[in-house]
């Protein structure tokens, strides 16, 4: 598949910092920056923006702050071609936080919300592109979404919203490739001057397919993490998907060299990607957080109890 | 998903004991039956049926070939309805060891054939009817085959084949689902009185929603293995499957159960799945099998060199 004008967005450090507390050392984000810079990838989301006041800092590691002077010790030094951008959370940045563009290293924010809080993203956003950012909006959930909740949600950010890019964001893993195409189709429909974005998990290994169900119907960023690291069940494979895109501009080569080097190792020490509760609430269509916190006890392996406490078939045999 | 034709058949036996030199002991074949069994699956393929003559039997277990007393010892008492499949290679068989099918406990004989020996596959797959066997055809490799051989192909086995099903197999795991939609049209446009099959490998996390993709497109024989258990990068994982398909006859719970007690403790001792020299194959449209060599090596994690080393890119900066 070669389209000019797809862009792949690389969010390792970002989701996949939801199963560290963004605790990457400098060392590491600098060489998955170099990485993702000689891949040739578009985009590197390097955390989130969250106010300090609203967590405790000694609890987490610097991306879920993403202080410019963090991203400037990372960056520093390394040829790039590579935008970064930064992830807010409706509710959990403080605007006074955020320095015009021309001050920062960063080139896009976007922001995450459910449908039920698009009014907010859309005044967050708008002033994010006023001070001169790329801007997206990233709406979690679409699984979950009613549908003429979803219509006049996409209504409203064509219309009343200055971002670039409307994301979908599949975050229980639970879509088919039959449900992007016609989330696709519906916000190509709706959204007809902006780009239409696919974030997908794969807790039902669908995260990769789904993305390129979402290229078929005319998605044009692209969000995958290396070695598909992210919460749970993680995301569609960064590795997998330059394989799959025939533009030139990308190399596969850095990020096979960075997965062996790194992210077998780290895989050891962190757990996500195709575990069994996390297919679970996939198949489901639940977030995953119950089977998150299945894996942190000592009941970590009763698939077929947790199967059942979900979907309300224990004793029925 | 719900037809009332599709048949799930599960291969884990087959093609997990490629892993393991077809190595699994009577208790584990005995619980996987139980387990598929009470899971409501249609086929379980149990093995190979190859010759004693052309394979020394010290260097392989049982289900390599599947002596009807081996078979008999593994199913006895236990309740089911599952019928049990074994699979031939063309070649490798020993045509006088096949019983009529009213003296054996196998319902369905498939095998295996690429396109260029699908004259053999033809005339063993008709014998095997005239036992009384019900029959397929597997044809492997599908991803490498000239359009216009494809097309003979399946035309021959629509007109001189007595068989009941005809799989496409993507035996390298290569193909995306532009391209299952592709070969499944054509198939059901040629082969018009017999039923399609699938029989999809994971090297790039395609094989379960290949497996949606054709069941799209009206393929009714569905191969999946537990845990995804198989060749290289494995196969289209029978828990995903069942949690798609809304048919009332399946009954997940089982494999979950199983899964927990048996595949996650073997996993650690037997490497399948998500491996990146399986998705490097993968994704540049080769056999496993140099992939499977490198992982036995010291090697095994130069992803970058064996990547360049099959693509051809080495020195290319």
């Amino acid at each position: 598949m070669y389209r000019e004008q797809i862009k792949v967005l690389d969010c390792t450090i970002r989701d996949g910092g939801l199963m560290n507390n963004h605790t990457f050392d400098d060392r590491f984000v600098r060489e998955i920056y170099r990485t993702i810079s000689r891949a040739g990838i578009d985009y590197m989301e390097i955390g989130y923006k969250n106010s300090r006041k609203l967590f405790e800092s000694g609890k987490y590691g610097a991306w879920k702050f993403c202080e410019d002077e963090a991203i400037l010790r990372v960056i520093d030094g390394i040829e790039s071609r590579t935008k970064l951008s930064v992830m807010v959370d409706v509710g959990r940045v403080d605007m006074n936080d955020i320095q015009p563009k021309k001050k920062s290293p960063v080139s896009m924010i976007r922001t995450a919300c459910y449908v039920q809080d698009v009014d907010k993203a859309i005044h967050m956003a708008n002033e994010f592109a006023g001070k001169g950012y790329e801007t997206a909006v990233n709406l979690m959930a679409i699984s979950k979404v009613r549908e003429t909740d979803l219509d006049e949600c996409l209504a409203q950010l064509e219309e009343e919203c200055r971002c670039d890019v409307v994301y979908l964001v599949d975050s229980n893993g639970s879509l088919y490739q039959e449900n992007i195409e016609y989330l696709l189709k519906k916000a190509k429909g709706i959204v007809k001057t902006k780009e239409i974005g696919i974030h997908a998990h794969n807790n039902q290994q669908l995260a990769f397919s789904n993305t390129i169900e979402a290229i078929i119907h005319n998605a044009n960023y692209l969000d995958s993490t290396i070695f598909g690291m992210g919460r749970a069940a993680g995301n569609c494979p960064t590795e997998l998907l330059l394989g799959f895109l025939k533009n030139p501009k990308f190399d596969i080569r850095p990020v096979l060299d960075f997965i062996s080097r790194e992210m077998v190792p780290l895989s050891k020490r962190v757990e996500w990607g195709y575990v069994i509760p996390y297919a679970i609430t996939g198949m489901l269509d639940e977030h995953p957080r119950l089977a998150l916190k299945l894996r942190e006890g000592d009941q970590k392996e009763n698939y077929r109890e947790f199967y059942e406490s979900l979907s309300g078939s224990a004793g029925i045999d």
